[in-house]
């Protein structure tokens, strides 16, 4: 390898020089101390744990995406976390076993095997909040309000929602007797609205017509709120609990109305997104030009039962680096730094001391040191003006 | 695998619960301000970068520390770090390219694939600073006092500093032409000061036995400041080399004694910390009653080179973790949380925001949910009384 490239990153896999870093911490402070004053206590999970851990409960998809590594200690696989949701999860479950409502929020780098959606990143700065132990609208409004919270403080615009439900596809799916197989072609040829395919899937099913003409009602059934209406049509004759995940999509659609009257909303029943442990409503935000969501989140209420613990949990989660990356969040500006020459006088040391505490920053003069103060972000110098060390512009 | 051990995490690999979480993200931030108030701007490496990358100018001993994944996308090795002060030198001399100074500081998560020192931790949160771009006392001194400042911060009492050398044992192999296998084994004996090893090593050598006098004298060589005195006469037909870097740290110990008066100095002559690509002066501090150093640092002038730029280079690190496990730091206590009921009212809507946005925690109830408010931290509710919402006691 020469040189030029020993220093080539992989891809998807990127670094944060000094004004990038500063402002995404910025962020992240803002963030996590939003989070504190919603009630939601920061976490600090494993990067690497048992795959076996890592991956109960969350389905296929998030297992490729997980990087394996040998434990020399154990023998056993490990992986690196590709997703902190199902962590949090096992948190709630396993370590708090709270009975009132537990909430948690979180931040850390993910690792994914291959790049996830047109950031093309492959390790997003997750950042998210979870709520465990209610079930109902109440919950998921509030973490959905929590999620257009932290768009808003990372200055995003113009950020709309989709909206879906697991249960719709998922009840008839059932319904119509379809093997793991066909469920999953079908959810795979739905979400790339490939009529041709569901056309074809659906004609193949043993199903009743009645239930083959409610699949293929699906691929339709995406729009403004009026679908939910349409949806209670098409769906009068389904089962009870696609038409309860219809009416609950209507509940969750109505409160954000009253919540977040400004921000649309856009109904999806065919919409699964994620990694497969949603089992409820599911949501996710655009903002125009970008064709992959921003932040995402759903209700999960069955991830803590292999933890021991079966408890209702709604929640949401971004990539921070996304979020800087596309809004317009910016630091505060820093005040010049000053500069300290080199000289070992203990007033000068002092002084320097205070002007620290007093949130100044200032860097000491390195003697013989290369390079014009001015290219080191200093505006003032400290200087010796009759026995006293005085700040002056540089 | 049985529901009771799902959770159990692999040996050395940790995770913090509220409590811990919030005390560690506390003293992160106070940390990073300090090193921004030192004129240490924060950068974000990558968690994975590709191996030779990773590991290029740093020695076996991280070699063995580091887990290696396969990129599926590539095919190449790719490396998770397990020390970031390699990545923060490539930053400084492949993308960065200042000519003055350059100061950079950095949090983040390491992995070992096995556990360092005492601590047993596997993942530990390693946070520190680097300076590039002078060689000399004066930036070795701002490094050791800007660690010592990080301890002071962090509530570590007692502190004390061990100092050395990497060029007193290395000029003296060369001199007494060493091969690599030799020199190994003669270091790996030093660090254990296994006396009778040394001898049998020593007296395998081709050196004449002036040198060989010498290299038996550095196991000896260890103790107060005094031990300079000592070794200026042991090393007076020494290679100008080794006589130099015994000045060097004569210079350090006499600069931490004025700046620093209070913390007590250790001189080892034969110590070799870290990973082998310290190249001058070597630093480590500790804590009585801990066999391991709490935080440890060094010049290591060469390391820029393979990526394009030789600079001088001296920094330090420390693991946050054992930081907040050793030291008595404790974050702000949380003032209670306000209880605000399950209400659409638009009005406890503002009241809510509001609280917030003047910093109190406000934890809307959830319907019907479970447990006692004062277990969830609430000390306050809120409560309409004559139409106006009303912070009230618990």
């Amino acid at each position: 390898m020469n040189q030029d490239n020993t220093w080539l990153l992989p891809e998807g896999i990127d670094e944060l020089l000094p004004a990038q870093a500063r402002a995404l911490e910025a962020l992240r402070r803002t963030l996590l101390d939003c989070y504190t004053g919603w009630g939601y206590q920061l976490v600090m999970t494993p990067f690497i744990e048992f795959l076996e851990s890592l991956l109960t409960g969350t389905g296929r998809d998030l297992e490729l995406q997980t990087f394996k590594l040998t434990d020399q200690i154990s023998g056993r696989q490990l992986g690196v976390r590709a997703d902190i949701t199902p962590q949090a999860a096992r948190i709630d479950a396993h370590r708090l076993r709270h009975d009132a409502p537990t909430r948690l929020c979180y931040i850390g780098s993910v690792l994914r095997t291959r790049a996830d959606g047109l950031s093309g990143s492959r390790s997003p700065l997750q950042i998210g909040a979870e709520l465990y132990g209610h079930a109902g609208v109440e919950s998921d409004v509030e973490i959905l309000c929590l999620m257009m919270e932290t768009l808003r403080v990372a200055g995003l615009d113009h950020v709309y929602l989709d909206l879906g439900h697991v249960g719709v596809f998922r009840e008839l799916a059932a319904a119509a007797g379809m093997s793991a197989h066909e469920e999953a072609a079908l959810f795979e040829a739905l979400q790339r609205k490939a009529v041709p395919e569901i056309v074809a899937i659906v004609d193949g099913l043993q199903a009743d017509a009645a239930t083959r003409d409610m699949l293929l009602a699906l691929v339709e059934l995406n729009g403004g709120e009026d679908v939910l209406e349409r949806a209670r049509g098409v769906f009068a004759t389904a089962p009870a609990a696609v038409r309860d995940a219809v009416d609950y999509v209507a509940a969750v659609a109505e409160r954000l109305r009253q919540a977040l009257p400004n921000v649309p909303v856009h109904v999806d029943l065919a919409e699964l997104r994620a990694y497969h442990y949603q089992t409820g409503v599911v949501f996710a935000a655009f903002v125009p030009g970008e064709g992959q969501e921003v932040a995402r989140g759903g209700r999960y209420d069955q991830i803590g039962e292999v933890f021991g613990r079966a408890r209702p949990a709604t929640g949401f989660s971004a990539d921070l680096k996304t979020l800087m990356r596309l809004g317009s969040y910016r630091p505060q500006a820093l005040d010049g730094a000053v500069l300290a020459p080199a000289d070992n006088d203990p007033a000068l040391h002092d002084r320097v001391t205070e002007l620290r505490a007093a949130g100044s920053i200032v860097i000491r003069e390195l003697p013989g040191q290369a390079g014009d103060p001015k290219q080191m972000g200093c505006s003032h110098r400290l200087q010796k003006q009759a026995g006293v060390w005085e700040l002056l512009p540089l």
